[in-house]
C-alpha cells in the first residue's frame, strides 16, 4: 500500500457512507474557517494497487464512496448558501478505474467486471496516469462528492447526488473552484471525498482515477443566498485545448444519444488503435467529454463526445 | 438589407428547404473540390435588420432554414464517408435571435414571440455581436445545418438533424473543423445552411445569431468508410477560456436536467443584471455551454449550464 499524501496540519479523515442529518459533527466551525481533510479512494480500502477485477466482486457496496465529515459550520441556516472554495487537492500515488456490473453508462454493453490500477505521478512536470502502456493522460485533480445533509430525516445514500449536491462528479470542481451549495439543516453539515486524478465530462464507464487525496477547503456561509441546485465556479483550467474527434449521438431521447456517441468513439478507438473494448471504455470515461450540442431541433438532439485528436491521430485517414 | 459579404470567385446560392434525394444538383464536382456558397439566414429571408417579433408570425415555416445544394461529388456511394473540411465562413453584417412559440428547450415557459436583431462586426479587432447595451459576444461563426441526402425517399423536413447530418446546430463547425459524414445515396447529394456568429452548446432558446453568410468547403470521398453517425474533427478554438459560472440540473432525466440548470441560470441573470428573463434566455442560448457532467450515479445525472463569469461578475457576493 503506497503512502498517502501527508497533510500540512490539523486534518480529518473519519468517513461515513451515507448522507443523515443526525450525523455527529467531525468539528463545529465557524465561516470562513479552512478544514483539511484525508479523503480515501472510491472502494473505501477494498482495493489496493495489486488487485485484480476478481476483488471487484467482494467489494462491500455500503462502504463505496465514503466522505469524510460532516463539518458543522456556525449560523449555517437552510435558506443559505454555504460556499466551498477548493484550495487545493494534493493526490496519493495510485489510483483505479473498473468496470463494476450493472453501473456504468454502458451496462447492458459491459456485463464483466475489469479493473486497472494506475500509478498517479504528481510531480511538477510529472508523467500523469499512464492508464495503457501507450496512453499517460494529464492530471486534473478534482472532488467527486461533495455536499450537505439533506433536511429529510433518515440515512441517504452516498451514490446519488441530489439538489444538496453530494456525488456531482463535476470534473470542473478542482482546486480554484467555489461550489455553493444551499443549506439544508443547522449547520450545513457538509462533507466530501471521491477525488479523481482525472475524469472525463459524463464519467461514462462509472469510475475516474479514484485516489485517495488531501483536500483543503475553504467554508463560508452567506445568508439567505440558497441556490435551487448547486452551482460552480470555475476558472475553466480543466478545459482540454487539444483538437478532438467529436462523436455524434442523434435522437429523441439525450441519454440514448449520449450511449450512441460513446458506442461510436469505442468502436474508433478499437479500430484505430487495436485497444480492447473494455480499455477504450475507461479511456473514454478518462479523457472524453460528453457536450449537449443541440437540444431544440426536435424531435431529435445531438449529444457529442470528444476525444482527443492524439487518440485517433490520423482519422479518417484522407 | 444589408449587402452579403462578397463571395471571392464562381459560387452557388440557390437553396432548397428539404432533404430529398431526387433533388437535381446544383453541381457535381470532383472528389477534392472546393465549393463556395451563399447561404441565407434561417428566416429564408423573411426577417431583415429591422424586423420585429410581431414580423416571425408572418414567417413561412416551409421557408425556414434554407440550404444550398445539394452538390453530388463524383464517385459517392453509400457506404463511404464524405469528409467536408470547413475553410472559411465570412459572416453579413447583421443577424437576428429569436423566441418562435412552440420552439426551444423552454418552450412551455416563454410562450410569445420575442426578437432581437443584432449587428455583427467581423472586422479584425471588431466588437462582435451587440447582443444588448451591455452585452458583446465575441464572434464564433459555426456552420449549423450540413448534410447530406437520406436514402429514405421523399422529401425530409430539414430541421431535425439525423445520422445524415442536416441541423446538427454543432457550435465546434468553425473554419478549420471538418465533419464526416456517411453517404447515403450515389454522389451524397451535400448541402449546407443556416450560419450563426455565436451560439452555445444547446442552442436552448432554438437560435443564435443566425446570419446570412459565404461558406467555403472541400468535399473529399472516403471509399468504404462511412461512420455511423457524423463525426467532427475540431480544433478547439471554439472553447470559452473565460471563467465561468455553472448551475445544475440533478435529477433522472438528462432534458429536465438541462431545462433546470438553464431555468437557474436565466434567474441569476435577471437577478444579478436586472435582464428580462427573455433576453437572459437569448443570452444562453449565444453564451452558455449546456455539458454532461455525469450520467451513471444512478438515478441522477448532472447536467451542467457553463455561462460565462463576466455576465455575473460578483456573484454569490461572499
Amino acid at each position: 500500500m503506497s503512502p498517502l499524501p501527508v497533510p500540512r496540519g490539523p486534518h480529518h479523515r473519519s468517513s461515513h457512507t451515507v448522507w443523515d442529518a443526525s450525523l455527529e459533527p467531525l468539528a463545529v466551525v465557524a465561516s470562513g474557517d479552512e478544514v483539511e481533510v484525508v479523503t480515501q479512494e472510491a472502494s473505501g480500502g477494498g482495493l489496493r494497487p495489486d488487485s485484480t477485477a476478481a476483488d471487484l466482486a467482494s467489494l462491500r457496496m455500503d462502504a463505496l464512496n465514503p466522505v469524510v465529515g460532516p463539518f458543522a459550520v456556525e449560523g449555517a441556516r437552510p435558506g443559505d448558501a454555504l460556499v466551498v472554495d477548493v484550495l487545493s487537492i494534493s493526490l496519493d500515488t495510485w489510483g483505479w478505474t473498473a468496470l463494476i456490473p450493472g453501473f456504468g453508462l454502458l451496462a447492458d454493453d459491459f456485463p464483466d467486471p475489469y479493473l486497472r490500477t494506475s500509478a498517479v505521478d504528481s510531480t511538477p512536470g510529472g508523467g500523469g496516469v499512464q492508464l495503457l502502456p501507450d496512453v499517460v493522460l494529464p492530471l486534473s485533480p478534482m472532488v467527486g462528492t461533495l455536499g450537505v445533509a439533506p433536511p429529510e430525516p433518515g440515512p441517504h445514500s452516498v451514490l446519488p447526488p441530489s439538489r444538496w449536491g453530494g456525488n456531482m462528479d463535476i470534473r470542473d470542481v478542482g482546486a480554484g473552484s467555489r461550489v455553493v451549495l444551499p443549506v439544508g439543516v443547522e449547520g450545513a453539515l457538509l462533507s466530501l471525498g471521491d477525488v479523481h486524478a482525472v475524469m472525463g465530462d459524463g464519467e461514462v464507464c462509472g469510475t475516474g482515477v479514484e485516489t485517495s487525496a488531501v483536500v483543503r477547503v475553504r467554508l463560508t456561509v452567506a445568508p439567505g443566498r440558497a441556490p435551487r441546485s448547486p452551482v460552480l465556479i470555475t476558472d475553466q483550467r480543466s478545459l482540454r485545448l487539444e483538437t478532438s474527434v467529436a462523436t455524434t449521438g442523434i435522437g429523441p431521447d439525450l441519454l440514448e444519444g449520449a450511449r450512441d456517441a460513446v458506442r461510436q468513439a469505442i468502436d474508433l478507438l478499437v479500430e484505430e488503435r487495436g485497444t480492447s473494448r473494455e480499455d477504450a471504455y475507461l479511456l473514454l470515461s478518462l479523457a472524453a467529454d460528453l457536450r449537449v450540442s443541440e437540444v431544440v431541433d426536435a424531435p431529435n438532439w445531438v449529444v457529442t463526445c470528444h476525444v482527443p485528436r492524439r487518440l485517433l491521430a490520423g482519422w479518417p485517414h484522407v
